[in-house]
């Protein structure tokens, strides 16, 4: 079964101009851009058309590719300031010269609807952050949607495997699925034997931006995959975009996968967008 | 080969007196305790000898079994304002009643040598606390005296499994090895084959306190078995503390073991106050 993500992200789309309707505040994403990254340039367009869709004002503050730490610390910190910026994310990859972590430090809990700064990732590492991280969110959801209500039972029995251990991805839906008393596995680059993992794998996660990467033989038959990896594809008729899995060969194997495009990327645009609402209504 | 935790233990502890007397500050270790679980105050007697031996004063402050989160969190707002405080750690378990995380994030992270509130644990998970939570720091030390100067490029190839996904021992473990860019398998009581993967472990990591659950057929030739659990055995001659590793039957397949007690315990407990004395560092 062939999981739609842009259905997904629809539904959540319709509940959450529900919720804002309800809100009655004028809610801003401000969105901190630096250098001109394809891909990091498509998921904001992404961002701004959910955002317009559902009501909420998107703000691009753009920064020149080789900006000192320091400046776009100083920069971020006026963006912060400005009251009508509900929420605050920084699209990823940043150039090599800026300290990540530090930048991403700067955005206060109460506006970090990514979960990437230190501060909301001990809240979300303790189970007690008021929002997930995007993906966490996303894959959540798709689990939702396969378990229904009897998500916690049906998780505490899986083997779970990740192939990458990122920021965005790997990371932290390990901690998600740990304390979840999930069965789980981090691999990454430096793993053996990475088909002897995944070819166990109940629910197989993978997050490392590798074309095509995971191949049926891979893959357990019945298996649920999940695809969070995203590249960039040149065929006979251009460019287009494709995951980590081999997607024709494994939907084959699987119980349920996710395409790329149309799988996860709109789910976690949507969780984005739910995670400022939720934020939102908190304040 | 046995790893001996208290010739580590006091190999640090030289170290630290050395660093204490240079340090030319009076160091006051806070420990709250809660009740009178036995194996909690074997601990606190443990840390009270130790810093005792080093020049660092111990306060325990001891709290009724009935008392509420809310008179608990109270006091220990009291505690924390103390500045001769210069650590504080809250004894685990505490009772039922008692809201744990957030007992736990009540101790400003700058005094948190236990690394168990969300605001230092966020910093952790980042990679960017200046001490490491201590079991994590005991593991370290012991992973560090086996590899050597190489201790980066060999975790980097092995299969570490963890049976445990617990606060104090499974979880930061974790996110520690995650963050090294290790493969690493993080079990619980739920996982169907627990044996299967610990046959696989390159690094076997047990901390569920479960007594001697892990035995010999449960373990790789060669393999590094790190035995983090402890619980009371009882024998023909009274009670005696054991580990979660069946040490007499592991120990001819290990190629390094810890044994319990004397092994991860003693380093924990001075990596606890190691940790004292960088947070005093940085003041």
């Amino acid at each position: 079964m062939i999981i739609d993500g842009r259905k997904i992200r629809d539904e959540i789309k319709e509940q959450l101009k529900e919720k804002i309707k309800n809100l009655h505040k004028d809610l801003r994403l401000a969105i901190v851009l630096v250098g001109e990254n394809l891909v990091s340039l498509k998921f904001v367009e992404e961002k701004k058309k959910f955002g317009l869709e559902i009501g909420v004002d998107t703000r691009v503050y753009k920064f020149d590719e080789a900006i000192s730490t320091t400046a776009l610390r100083d920069k971020l910190a006026e963006i912060t300031r400005i009251k009508q910026n509900t929420g605050i994310i920084i699209q990823l990859p940043l150039p090599p010269q800026i300290n990540v972590q530090y930048i991403l430090n700067s955005v206060p809990p109460e506006k970090d609807i990514d979960v990437l700064s230190a501060r909301a990732l001990g809240d979300f590492y303790v189970g007690r952050s008021p929002v997930l991280p995007p993906v966490v969110g996303a894959v959540k959801i798709i689990l939702d949607k396969i378990f229904g209500d009897a998500i916690t039972e049906n998780l505490t029995n899986k083997n779970v495997v990740i192939v990458g251990a990122g920021r965005l991805v790997g990371k932290p839906l390990a901690v998600w699925f740990i304390n979840k008393q999930t069965t789980v596995s981090v691999l990454n680059k430096n793993t053996a034997d990475i088909s002897k993992f995944t070819r166990d794998a109940d629910i197989l996660i993978s997050g490392i931006g590798a074309l095509k990467f995971i191949k049926a033989n891979m893959v357990k038959e019945g298996a649920i995959v999940i695809d969070c990896g995203t590249s960039v594809e040149k065929t006979e008729v251009g460019e287009k975009y494709s995951g980590d899995v081999d997607f024709d060969e494994v939907q084959k194997k699987a119980s349920h996968i996710t395409p790329v495009p149309g799988g996860v990327g709109p789910i976690t645009v949507a969780m984005l967008f739910k995670n400022l609402v939720e934020i939102a209504k908190i304040k």
